[in-house]
Parts: C-alpha cells; sequence; structure tokens
C-alpha cells in the first residue's frame, strides 16, 4: 500500500488528491494548483479527516512556494503567510489544518538564509516529513492493533478511520489492512453509519479496494453479526480520549461497546496519542456536537423520509464510558485500565521528560 | 381516534383505504372497487401490516359479494370463492390474509338458506366483525400497556406497529396513543428502522398526526437517548414469540433490549396472542428471513452508497432473548418472566379449557 490520497505531481507544482465526494461512484483524482483550488477541495470535503487535511494543506503550501514569482526569500515568505491566512479559513475548526500550516511557516522563517530554490526544496521536504511522520504513527498503531488480531478473526467497525482519513492504513482499519497486505485473513463487518454512511462510502470502499474481505451491514444488525458468532473484536477510531478513557466517536459506537460487552467481545479504540485531550477529566466533560436535522429526514433522497412537523435529534458523537473499553491502541502501545493511570502515565513520558 | 385506514364506501360498494405508499409525503384514500384494485394494493403494499391485509381483505370480500351480479347465493359462493383464491395470491405468506378471507368463506356457506340481499348483509356485519374484534384486542393491549406509563415519561419504539399496521391504537403504540387521547404526556422516540424506514416513513407519521410529541432518531442514537436519561421504556411489536418467551420481531429489536438493560431500563414487547407460537420451543428455532442487498446499498438513493462489489448482510429480524424482555403485554394481561411458565398457563386458559 502506498500513500496515495495525497500526493506531488512529479514536478512539484501541483498537489494530487483522490477526491472523497465521488465515492463511492468512482475513483478519480484531482490535480490543485492554486491556493484556490486547494481552498475549495478543502471546504467542499474532497479531501476530509484530520490527518489528511493538513497534509494536503503542507503540499499545498509547497506547492505554491515553487509557483510563486518573487525576488528573494523574503517576499516568498510574505506571500505565503498570506496564503496560509487564506488556507486555514477553508475549515476554521480543523486543528490539524491550522497545525500543519504553523509548522511549514516556522520552516520558512528559520530558512530565509537559503536561496529561494534551497527554500523551495527545503519546503518539499518538510510537506513530505509531515506525511511520512503521519504513515509512521499509522504504521506503529496497525503493529499494536494486528497483536490483538488471529487468523480468520471477524472485526466490526464503526464509521470510518481508514486510509483516506490519514496517510496510510488509517487507524481502525490499520490492524486489518496491515493483516491483509502480511496474507493473514481477517472478515470485517462494516456498520453503514448513518446518517452520513461513512461506512458504506468510505470504508466498505477502502476496504473492497484492498482486498479485504467486507461485509456491509446496518448499524442495527450490529448485535444480529455478534450474536452470530461472527465477531471476535470491535476497531473504532477517536475523536477526542478524556484523561479518564472515556472516548468520544462517530454517534453509534457507544452502542457498539455496549452490544460488545454484552456478547463479551473485546471493544478497542484505535488513535494517536495527539487525539488525547489530557485537561479533559471526563466525557462529560465533552461538549457533542448536534448537526442539522435534515440529515436525518431528507439527506440523500429523492424526497423526505418523515413529515417536516417532526423533530429530528441529531448529535454527531457520543461518548463511550472507558469501562466498556478493552484498550487504547496508540502508536505508543496499547492503553488499559484502569486508565486514569495509565494515562496519566503516558502523560508524563510524552511532556514530563525533565522530571525523570 | 377511529379504525380510519380500511372502511366501507357508504354504498357498500367500495372499500376506502389509506395508501401507505405515499406516505409520509401524502395523506391519501384511495376507493377499491374491483378484486384487481384490491390485489394490487395488497401487492404494492399500499395497505401493509398483517391485522390490516386481513381486514383489507374481509371488506373487499363483502364489496365483492354486493357489485356481483348473480342469480342466486349458490352462484355467489362459487364466484366469491373464485375472488378469495386470487386474492389470495396477491401475497401468499400473509397468514392473516388467508385466515380473514376462509372465514368469511365459512360464513358464506353456512348462509345459503339465505336471501341474496340478507346474505350480502351478513358478509358485511362478519368484515366489520373482524375489524372491531381488531379495534377491540388492540384497546386491550393499548390500556394493559398503558399500566407501565406514567405523565411525562419518554418511550422509546422500533420499526412500526402502529394504526396503519392493525385498525385502531395499533401494539407498540397502543399505549402511548392511548395516554394522548386521554390527555397525558408522553414523549416518544422513534428509531428511524433501516434499511426500509417504517420509523421514519411511518411511526413518525402516526405519532406526528395524532398529535403525540415525537422525536426521529437514526438507530445507532438510541444508546445516547437513553444514556441521556430520556428513556423510561422501551415498546415494540413482535413478529413470533417462541413458547420461552423469545421474541423475533423487525431487525435491530434486539440491540434495542441490550442497551436497554444496560440502562436499566424495561424493554416490553406489545402484541396479541396469536403472535405466540407455542409449537416454537425458542428464538433459535425461528428461521430468519434473509433480504435483498440493495435494500442497504441502494434503495431510496439516487445512487448506490457502496460499491457494487461489497457484500451487504440483510437480516429483516433478530430474536431478543426472553431474559432481556420485562414484559409481554397481550390482549389477556400482562405476561412476566419465567415466560415458559406464563406462557404455558395462557395456552393452557387458551386452549386446555376442557382440561378445566
Amino acid at each position: 500500500m502506498k500513500p496515495v490520497n495525497v500526493q506531488f505531481r512529479d514536478d512539484y507544482r501541483a498537489v494530487i488528491l483522490q477526491d472523497q465526494t465521488v465515492l463511492p461512484r468512482e475513483t478519480r483524482f484531482i490535480e490543485l494548483k492554486t491556493p484556490e483550488a486547494m481552498h475549495e477541495a478543502i471546504f467542499s470535503l474532497r479531501v476530509r479527516g484530520a490527518p489528511a487535511i493538513g497534509i494536503a494543506a503542507a503540499f499545498s503550501y509547497a506547492v505554491t512556494a515553487n509557483r510563486l514569482d518573487v525576488a528573494d526569500t523574503g517576499a516568498l515568505k510574505e506571500a505565503l503567510t498570506a496564503f496560509a491566512d487564506y488556507l486555514n479559513s477553508s475549515r476554521p475548526t480543523a486543528v490539524n489544518l491550522s497545525w500543519a500550516l504553523n509548522r511549514m511557516e516556522a520552516v520558512t522563517a528559520v530558512n530565509l538564509a537559503l536561496t529561494l530554490n534551497e527554500l523551495r526544496q527545503r519546503l518539499i521536504r518538510e510537506a513530505i516529513a509531515i506525511q511520512e511522520e503521519d504513515v509512521d504513527m499509522c504504521r506503529r498503531i496497525a503493529e499494536n492493533g494486528l497483536t490483538l488480531l488471529q487468523e480468520n478473526d471477524g472485526v466490526l467497525t464503526h464509521c470510518n478511520a481508514g486510509p483516506l482519513a490519514t496517510s496510510l492504513y488509517g487507524t481502525a482499519l490499520g490492524p486489518v489492512l496491515l493483516a491483509n497486505d502480511r496474507g493473514m485473513k481477517v472478515r470485517v463487518f462494516a456498520d453503514e453509519t448513518r446518517p452520513l454512511l461513512q461506512g458504506a462510502r468510505i470504508t466498505s470502499y477502502e476496504l473492497d479496494r484492498a482486498g479485504v474481505d467486507v461485509t456491509l451491514i446496518c448499524d442495527n444488525m450490529a448485535a444480529t453479526v455478534m450474536k452470530n458468532g461472527w465477531i471476535d473484536a470491535c476497531f473504532v477510531g477517536c475523536d477526542r480520549i478524556a484523561a479518564n478513557g472515556d472516548v468520544a466517536n462517530k454517534i453509534g459506537t457507544n452502542g457498539v461497546a455496549i452490544l460488545a460487552r454484552h456478547y463479551n467481545i473485546p471493544f478497542y479504540v484505535l488513535g494517536p496519542t495527539s487525539t488525547i485531550d489530557f485537561e479533559t477529566a471526563t466525557g462529560d466533560d465533552i461538549e457533542i456536537e448536534l448537526r442539522d436535522p435534515e440529515e436525518i429526514r431528507s439527506k440523500w433522497y429523492a424526497e423526505p423520509q418523515a413529515p417536516a412537523s417532526v423533530k429530528c435529534y441529531n448529535p454527531a458523537f457520543d461518548v463511550t464510558n472507558h469501562d466498556l473499553i478493552a484498550g487504547i491502541v496508540t502508536e505508543h502501545g496499547i492503553l488499559r485500565a484502569p486508565y486514569a493511570d495509565s494515562i496519566e502515565a503516558l502523560r508524563r513520558t510524552l511532556f514530563d521528560k525533565t522530571t525523570d
């Protein structure tokens, strides 16, 4: 597998992206040369998934540096700052977007003594480094998660945390894709994940394309495939992990965890340690985004499937209690209960090196 | 509330049905005068729900008796037998359809000594009796279920077992509609019920039309509304109940029962005693119908939402284990655990009167 979703064109004067908005009907790659084109691609979710957005922004920064007709590195820096401010406005709440642009800006700022061409080369290398770090992180999560699987295991997953949202392997899908690369047979059952159908549109597409044995089910069929004895482990991604191990992820994740507990199936959360919010004590402190009722009532349909006068409640995420989680698989290993302790130990390792 | 879904036209020469295929977009009543029109209405699911199909067939039988131009009751009987055979072919697996037609045929057979007009009147009365018995049964289930509710309670329901599928009140929705009729406030959360969306298309429509406070959710949001403390009881219908209390119902029901157990919310099944299959020992003996994968992949959508090469697993029903069920609400009262005993006691009451 290659990190195919974000690439440079051979001459480094365009970013090549897989357009996620035409999935699963079409596998289409688009060439983005201008800031305006990348802005539109991020805004319109042609590229989605926090790590993928950050990588695409960094690549676009380097391409823009190559295409700008300026006299010296000072002028380049000034023009790139304007570019970064502009691109940042495409999805203001995407943390990885501003993080990647800030990192590229810092590289520019400390390398103004280079020639124009040297600086442009340096920025290409930095963008590639950002992608390679993500590849490395995904691979380590996948390796750690793979230790939880055996030949012929059945895995249930919910929503999408795969290669298109990251750079390679993804998080929740990583162990399965790595197993597949190594010739190990694993069967995956993918919840379609209403209302936005990421499981149908993206997860089933990614696994099918990789040659993994995947079966799509409606969310309300998860209990049945578990009861049938077809599921040996549940793997899901995460949007935010609290200091006590409570996990916010796509709506429906908590229900899967409860069903898994009922059927004695281990439920694992997979994600980078950057997803852990050490400042958030418990899941109760995580605010849940409520989205447009029309995503339930009418999106995807030729006509609404419920009367306009009926209320719809549409939370985008839910919180899974830490006591339902068998392990949190990160690039630094698998965290186990009691999570307050294992997460605090991780925090000390990551940030308190001076106290060692 | 009136049993509005199946009625005679004032002259008893047409059946008036609410067309369920145009819901929720339109509340449309259609007049059916001929056997062919009723055949099409049943085949195309303009009328659906086992009791409603039986009632519609009986009404159509009486209308046909009124419209047939025959010389005597013998000729009428012969023509009505041909009609019954024809209508029975519209949905061969619908037990209520053949049951209602057989009952009408038996009434004809034992009343051949009447005049033509007397026999026609007798058949109208029999059709109305079939509907009134269903109304009475629904009302008794609703009354029994209402004893489980208190003012301001929140109820979660799955799929549809409401008035349109029966004659009045329905089964699972009965207690809520009866509460509403009596000015008692109850809030309902309706699972949309993928893949066929009966919860969105029919349940939310029926409750909204009756003035009940209803909120539509995706199936994967049930755990969240329970966790939020909004649900005091779950009410679902049933397709078949085994002798040990295991219940087959629409796919997703079992998952709701497991979530309810996790959050200590009582989970009730509502249905007539005719749904109990005393010959089926446990839920393991109930065969589950597998349906077309396209119901998941492409139905309702302008284009498929998963690749054509991806498998879909689409069971129409699941089985909820009896130990997850707080009570089975029937027209003869509420059955409680241990169900093997309470169901056997009911069987003796219903069938073994001679041994008393």
